[in-house]
């Protein structure tokens, strides 16, 4: 039991008005009883917070709150207001961004769900409820359906020759989740992380809400400079490195094959893991992505979130975590904790869809509409007169757009909001919070109709806000 | 920044040996700056560091790592057991007994599938992706689908005529995920908060995960010491009341009416959330049970979980959480860290088989059927020469059975493991880690035969232990 903390507990109690302006605080001797620690660390706690100004003392009474303590209308507000301000602060704003409806949803990096075998899928579903009459009935385990994880497996095995068996995997409820637990299970607040500069929104959300120092690395079309990534590992010694190598969010820039290796054994020398996380992995336009990092690990640095279901049936929600033993088994040990595991349900549902050759087909379509969006998305850009700037993707969900100085992304934000058109500010994207002068534009979920109106009218909102 | 959380965190770094013994620690002026701190809070934390004997001085060169302060082995660890030697240390008691396999599922608080209506289930399922074609391509929102949450609202407004609305509900993954995401917004180390003796075991590992400081309410068949909740509640200012008052697991004691207009009394004045899990309500034998304490409550201090789907399909895992917005806001985002929402397919399938008049014949059966399970039980319990004893349970899954001295539940534990029978010990439900003579044995799970045979082989194996 440390002083400092005793301090924070009692500041939080404060603040959530256990005791109010010129209260009386507990005695030392209550409070060491109470909190089962020593006096002395009490009594340190109380120095610091006379020290700070928090408290002040009464000669033979005891310590009490000081009035500059206390917010200003903490006495006004109601018991609502009272129960929300003692929650843990949390922020989600890419989900802050998605609850605003728009008609030209171009912030939502999701497939459209015309572009999906639906009817397919539903005819699907029958027949998995007819080989598993009891699967209502039944749980999963938290690790996952036994069926599914050798599935899985076994695709990796094949396509990447990789050694793996099903104890090193984890089924999540999607990405998010894998990210979530990895932050739960490696770091402690003041922790240092590496993640890329631009990267995912709600994963720099997460690792904040865990209290981590966020490390930039930036990313760029040529990836990243390793010589500053291995000054980093030396410096900070961060826990792990969250990054999203393949047509990554929100970029689109694919690491190359020779960085893959090196950050591979930068990894195992300053002993830091690698999240590498592959949910675009199948969704290439020309050519195949190089392989993963994880097929060049065989330490057991790099933990590989493989997220299968985000363009085959988004709405089951099935991702898969490789990794080894000593990274898997606490995993699922907080899988349990979250939530005892995933539905069977959509688990058995997806394995038995993934087998399906109807899924290679329909991958192979997926792939082309995606790209004829791209195409119409870039046309459509191309064609505005305003001097924004993007890198053509090679896979992918996004177009990561530069704007000219003239046109502040807030502003454009706002504006595009009022008109129904939606899209991620980059800012949210930056760890330093700054990249104000660049936008993710998805071009997955709206139509090659919405695409073209949707991006004439951004460039209209654009043009009127340059001539201002 | 606090210097003792840099204490914390240069241990922590030293633990998973990014410095060697006798290997000099950076320098004040570089630390203070990689972790963007005041020069003299690194000062305070190596001072400390040496006070403890984890760090000496060289004079005119540094701070070094003490020799006594490494583990002996640190050296001679392989990479793998580094990685999982620096992940957070998270327990899930429960999860590991269930992963023993057993003939006898005593351990198993879950419905039979047996008893579910497994082939009607199916059949409506298609009809569900009938009426939702596209339902496979589209994701939940975080808070849970609209019309799921409309139906449960619907029901809970109908049964107890409360006011409520569905901005006040969140849809998690089963009540675990619920209880987590709460601990989560709630909870911050060193907080305090009322749990029942005994309680669900799984709440206490997530409640320890989070750094509580765990207060037990002894729960007796008369209910709880109001005198004493009203004292630790004015002592402690505990963050919440975890609670599960009606057919509690795993006692299945129901907290009495009275009682629980007054702990919504005690929860308002003394400002202490009460969340009551409610999983149970509609397993009742003889009578329905009493209004949830949410129903008593008009100033927002509970918040009211209830599971659905452990009774009607437990595959589906869906809960709902009902509160005032200023509860469900903040568990909103947690929801949409934690993994973007439950997946759409399982609550679509829930809501329309929820509303089926079916499903209601389905719980005035299931109802019959454990009940006769009970009693079997009991009965089987008793013909034993062992003198244990228990309270009948009028509702829920499990008997909570009392051994005698001379049969520790330890050893009966290990004895039944190797004879294919499982059950939970006591201690892991106790928040102090006693209650050494007690064990859960769960009904649900396992058949009439097999209850007869298990208890009766757990009666011999009782036997040979008391009388070694």
């Amino acid at each position: 039991m440390l002083f400092k903390q005793v301090y924070d507990h009692i500041m939080t109690r404060i603040e959530r008005g256990d005791w109010n302006v010129h209260d009386k605080l507990p005695s030392i001797r209550l409070l060491a009883l109470e909190l089962g620690i020593n006096r002395l660390t009490v009594f340190k706690a109380y120095q610091l917070l006379k020290q700070n100004g928090k408290a002040y003392v009464k000669e033979k009474s005891g310590y009490y709150v000081s009035p500059e303590n206390s917010l200003p209308n903490l006495y006004e507000r109601d018991v609502n207001e009272s129960i929300e301000s003692s929650a843990v602060h949390l922020n989600s704003k890419l989900s802050d961004i998605h609850r605003v409806t728009a008609a030209y949803q171009f912030s939502q990096a999701l497939i459209d769900p015309n572009l999906l075998p639906n009817l397919f899928l539903s005819e699907y579903v029958k027949k998995v409820f007819d080989i598993y009459p009891k699967l209502m009935g039944t749980y999963s385990t938290p690790q996952g359906d036994e069926e599914l994880r050798d599935v899985l497996c076994q695709y990796i095995i094949r396509h990447y020759r990789v050694h793996l068996n099903t104890s090193e995997e984890l089924i999540t409820t999607g990405a998010q989740q894998a990210i979530d637990l990895l932050s739960r299970i490696f770091i402690r607040p003041m922790d240092a992380i590496l993640v890329e500069r631009p990267t995912y929104s709600a994963a720099i959300d997460v690792f904040r809400g865990q209290g981590a120092r966020l490390i930039p690395v930036d990313f760029s079309p040529e990836g990243y400079d390793l010589d500053m990534v291995e000054l980093l590992m030396k410096q900070h010694r961060p826990r792990f490195f969250y990054m999203n190598p393949t047509f990554h969010n929100p970029t689109g820039y694919t690491l190359p094959i020779t960085q893959r290796k090196q950050l591979v054994e930068l990894a195992e020398r300053y002993r830091c893991l690698l999240i590498e996380d592959d949910a675009f992995h199948d969704m290439y336009f020309d050519e195949r992505p190089p392989q993963p990092l994880f097929t060049y690990d065989t330490e057991g640095w790099v933990v590989y979130l493989r997220s299968f279901s985000k363009y085959v049936a988004p709405g089951l929600r099935i991702c898969a975590v490789f990794g080894r033993k000593s990274v898997i088994e606490p995993l699922i040990t907080a899988k349990s904790l979250a939530d005892n595991g995933t539905p069977l349900v959509t688990q058995k549902i997806f394995v038995h869809y993934f087998q399906s050759e109807r899924m290679q087909q329909h991958l192979e379509k997926l792939r082309i509409a995606l790209q004829i969006r791209r195409d119409i998305m870039e046309e459509e850009l191309a064609l505005a007169p305003i001097d924004w700037k993007w890198i053509t993707p090679k896979g992918g969900l996004n177009i990561w757009l530069q704007l000219p100085d003239t046109v502040p992304a807030r502003t454009l934000l706002n504006e595009s909001f009022r008109q129904s058109i939606s899209f991620v500010p980059g800012q949210i994207c930056d760890p330093l919070d700054e990249m104000q002068s660049w936008i993710r534009l998805s071009y997955s979920f709206v139509n090659e109709e919405q695409i073209r109106a949707g991006v004439q009218q951004l460039a209209e909102i654009a043009q009127r806000i340059k001539e201002r």
